[in-house]
C-alpha cells in the first residue's frame, strides 16, 4: 500500500535505538502512514516499549535475521543476504505490501539488491541516486551522486527526466528547470559526453535551462542539475567536508578567549538559527530514481531525526506518484527525441 | 631576471586603479622585488603618481597598445592581439627579462598565450592550472582546475608530478604527499581513466598516499589533491558557492532584528577572525604549470590585495625555482615509470 513505508531498522551505524526512534518520530508527525519495522525481532521489540510502539496500530514487525554490514561488497550482499532487513524491505515494496522503503546501510548494496529485486522502470538504462541540497532560492536536486562513473548522453538525457520527474511529485511544480552541470555557460563547453547530453536535453520535453556551473548549484539557479556520478560525488562530498571546515574555524574563533565565548553566548540565538537553517540532517535522504519502486537511502550516521527525514522523503515521494511522473516523462520525452543515444 | 616579476596591468575586471595599486602594496612588502608594469602608458602613468611609484627605483613601464578582452575567444586573442599587455608580459618571461609574470585577464587567452610563447617544459603533455585551497590542516593545492576536461591517466600522473612541485617549491617540503581525487577510498573504486592514473602514480617517485574523497580535500589529507579539469573546476566553483551561500545564511540571520544585530556587533571581533581566515582573497593566484615560465593568473574580480597575494605567489614560484623542481621529478619520474602511458 501507498501509505506504507517499509523501514531497514537493522541499516546504519546506530542499529535499531535510532531506527525505532525514527519510526516513532515519523508516526507521530504522519497520522495517515503506516510502518512496516523489518529486522531482528528481539531487537525491535525491545525498543518498542520505550519508544511507545508495543501495541501501535500503525506498526507492524517483520522479522529478517540477517544484517548487511555497512562495509559489505554489494555483489556479496546481493547473493548471500537474501534473509536481511534491507532485502526483506524491498521485497515488500515489490510484493506492494509497501509503497516505499527506507534503508540507512549499505548504498551499493541497497542498489545492487533493489535493482536485483525490483527491476528498472521500462526504458530506464541506469538506475541514479539523487539528492536535495539547500541553494539560496530553496532547494535543488542533484542527481547521479554516484551510482554511475561512466555515463553516456542518453544517461544524463534520463537523469534529468528523473530528476524532474522527482522535484514534481515532492514540491509539485509540473515543470521544474532542469540544467547540465558543466564547466562553462557556452554550449561549446565541456568533454564529449555533456555536451552531447546538451543537445539531448534541448530536444527533448524537459523545461532545459541549458549548461550550470558549479556556482549555480547553490545560487538555485536550477531545480535539477544533472551531472555524472563521478562529479556528483565529488561535488557533495567536497561540500560537506567545506561545511566542516567552516563550522570548526567558526568554533574556533568562538573559543579563543573569555571575551569570544562570551560573545558566542550572545550570539546563541542566532547562530543556533543558522545551523539549522544548514542543517544537514534535514537534507537527509537520497532518491535510488528509475526502479520499479520507491527507495530511499538515509545517511548511514543519521541520528532519529535525519532518518525521520528520509522516512518522510519516501512518504512524499510515494504519496506523490513518483513512479508514474518518471513514466509520464520517459514517455513523453522519448517521444521527442526518436532515436536519441 | 628571477626577482622581476612582470604585471599585466589592464588584465581584470577594475583596471589599472586596482593593478597599480596592488603593484604598490607587492614592492612595498618585497622589498628584493622588481616589477615590470605593462600596458596602456598613458593610464598606468595616471596611477603612479597616486599610488607613490612615481620615479620608484625597482620599477619600470612597458607600453603595450592593446588589451586582451575578458570574454575573448583564446584563439582571436592568440591570433589578434600580438600587441597587448598580456602578450607582451608574456614575453618578457620568454626573454628572460622578467622570472614570472601575473595577470588577472581572460584564463582561456593567457593559457592559449603562454603555451604559444613559452612552450611546455620538455616531457609534459598538457599544462594544468593548479591553485591552493584552505584546509583543517593548513593549506593543499588541487589541480587541474579547468584547463583539461578530458585527461589520460598519464596526464593525471603529470598533473601529481607538477603540483607536487609546486607545493615544495612554494613550502619547502620536498616530498609533499599527492592524493588521487576519486569516488573511494579502494583501489577498485573510480572510472578506468583514475583507476589507471591511480596505477601511475603509485610506481612513480611521488610521495603517493592513495585515493581521496572529496571530503579529504578539506580535511587536508594530502598536501596536493589530483584530478581531471572538469571535475577541478566543478569541485572550485561549488566550493565558492557553497560558501558564498552560508555566508549569506549568516548575514540575514543577524540581521533578522534588533536583537540579533546587536549580537552580531558583540560578535563583531569574532566574525572578522573567521572571515580573514576564509578570505578568498588570501588564496587568489592559480598557477599555470608545466609551461617554460611561471604565469599566475589572478581572479578577474580581484582587489588590489588579492592581486597582490597573486604576485607574492609568483615571486615564491620562481624564487622556490619551481621550473627545475618539475623538471627534476618528470625525469625522475620518468625513470622509475618505464613505459608507462
Amino acid at each position: 500500500m501507498a501509505s506504507t513505508i517499509a523501514l531497514d531498522c537493522m541499516g546504519g551505524d546506530h542499529g535499531v535505538s535510532v531506527t525505532v526512534a525514527a519510526a516513532a518520530r515519523f508516526l507521530l508527525r504522519n497520522q495517515q502512514a503506516q510502518l512496516i519495522l523489518v529486522g531482528q525481532e528481539a531487537a525491535i521489540a525491545s525498543q518498542l516499549g520505550p519508544q511507545g510502539l508495543r501495541g501501535h496500530p500503525r506498526v507492524r514487525v517483520v522479522h529478517a535475521e540477517q544484517v548487511v554490514g555497512m562495509d559489505e561488497a554489494p555483489a556479496s550482499a546481493l547473493r548471500g543476504k537474501r534473509q536481511s532487513s534491507m532485502r526483506s524491505a524491498i521485497n515488500l515494496v515489490h510484493s506492494g505490501e509497501a509503497g516505499a522503503c527506507v534503508s540507512a546501510g549499505n548504498t551499493g548494496a541497497l542498489m545492487a539488491m533493489a535493482r536485483f529485486v525490483l527491476k528498472t522502470l521500462p526504458g530506464v538504462e541506469r538506475p541514479a541516486i539523487a539528492s536535495w541540497v539547500p541553494t539560496l532560492r530553496g532547494r535543488s536536486c542533484v542527481l547521479d551522486l554516484g551510482a554511475n562513473v561512466d555515463c553516456q548522453p542518453l544517461h544524463l538525457l534520463q537523469f534529468g527526466i528523473m530528476g524532474s520527474a522527482l522535484f514534481s511529485a515532492v514540491d509539485g511544480n509540473p515543470r521544474p528547470s532542469v540544467g547540465l552541470l558543466n564547466i562553462g555557460e557556452e554550449e561549446i563547453k565541456g568533454n564529449e559526453v555533456v555536451k552531447q547530453a546538451g543537445e539531448l536535453l534541448k530536444a527533448s520535453a524537459l523545461n532545459y535551462f541549458g549548461n550550470v556551473e558549479g556556482d549555480d548549484i547553490y545560487k538555485g539557479t536550477t531545480d535539477v542539475v544533472v551531472c555524472d556520478g563521478f562529479v556528483g560525488n565529488i561535488f557533495l562530498k567536497s561540500s560537506e567536508g567545506l561545511a566542516r571546515m567552516l563550522a570548526s574555524y567558526l568554533r574556533e574563533e568562538f573559543q579563543r578567549n573569555l571575551f569570544t565565548r562570551l560573545s558566542a553566548l550572545a550570539a546563541l540565538p542566532v547562530i543556533k538559527a543558522f545551523r539549522h537553517r544548514v542543517d544537514p540532517r534535514r537534507y537527509n535522504g537520497a532518491s535510488l530514481l528509475g526502479l520499479r519502486g520507491v527507495v530511499v537511502k538515509s545517511h548511514g550516521s543519521a541520528d532519529s531525526h535525519a532518518l525521520e527525514m528520509a522516512m518522510s522523503r519516501a512518504w512524499n515521494e510515494a504519496s506523490g506518484g513518483l513512479l508514474q511522473q518518471i513514466a509520464d516523462r520517459l514517455q513523453g520525452t522519448v517521444t521527442a527525441t526518436p532515436g536519441a543515444s
